[in-house]
């Protein structure tokens, strides 16, 4: 196993804000299915529900209601998750905090899946909950968390201001640097 | 870039409760520093923090405090949040869900790039909070909200039941398969 490719595909990945009107081929699709279904939940709670959105209809609805969509991705993955079955499956802390730790730990995984294989992504939290539940016609206990765009892009990513390594990683305690 | 190595990664992932008393090699500490200083954050808030621990002595002394840490793992990620600037970079949507998922974002990069390198991981959410913070002398605006621990082990993985594809992935809106 090549550990290179993966830290490509962490090092490269930029959200994408505009997309080519190009579909996602099949076989991405059957990847980032997979990646979803292994990946890892706390308590093995498993209160996640995923709607992979294709149809251009259904993804310019969608748009109508998610600010943080941009451009007309050829894909929308929606990252849903059950509150309810966090909470008998995982108990207070998974229904709590660690439902929104598992979302992320998919979410990563769909986004470098994606990277990998040269479709652009976007993660998005602004939308209005109600509006994407009712579109998607979810049940009444699963909601709508995260929206994944997905798409060809040829667009230069926006350059973005981050802090330096001494002030987001210690060693063996907070502040220390390695010796 | 060849895909094939993160879906290997990806489905060939399972936590590890017991590790080999063999130290992580320092190419594989960099991979994983590079990978969380380049994980995405919502709003950029930053609001994360990470503190890396080798030492054996303070291996010991988490893992007193960490039901979750099972075996004596080579080293200990430690992935803190401080929530206040969460709320001032990103706002109170950030400060009460997106900086969870952010912390599923890196940690899923984490574990990854440990695995491409053939290195053990677990992920851990049951410890007591305020003896890991003393231990690791935190400041009072960081917490620390996940450990992942991190060896190499030849443990076979317990087997584990996971829902079937079609009760956690729709197409289009809830519930509906692919044509």
């Amino acid at each position: 196993m090549k550990e290179l490719e993966i830290m490509e595909a962490i090092k490269t990945r930029r959200s994408s804000r505009s997309f080519e009107d190009r579909p996602i081929p099949e076989d991405v699709i059957t990847d980032i299915k997979d990646a979803i279904m292994h990946s890892p939940s706390g308590s093995n709670a498993q209160e996640s529900h995923f709607v992979i959105v294709q149809d251009k209809n259904q993804i310019l609805k969608l748009k109508r209601f998610a600010q943080g969509v941009s451009g007309t991705p050829a894909a929308i993955v929606v990252l849903c998750s059950n509150k309810q079955e966090a909470l008998i499956r995982g108990g207070q802390d998974t229904a709590e905090v660690l439902r929104f730790v598992n979302l992320g730990i998919v979410a990563s995984f769909i986004i470098l899946v994606a990277q990998s294989h040269g479709v652009g992504n976007c993660p998005a939290r602004s939308f209005h909950q109600q509006s994407i539940k009712q579109i998607l016609e979810l049940p009444e206990e699963v909601d709508p968390e995260l929206l994944i765009s997905l798409g060809y892009t040829d667009q230069k990513p926006r350059p973005k201001t981050i802090k330096s390594v001494t002030e987001v990683i210690s060693h063996e305690r907070y502040n220390y640097s390695e010796n």
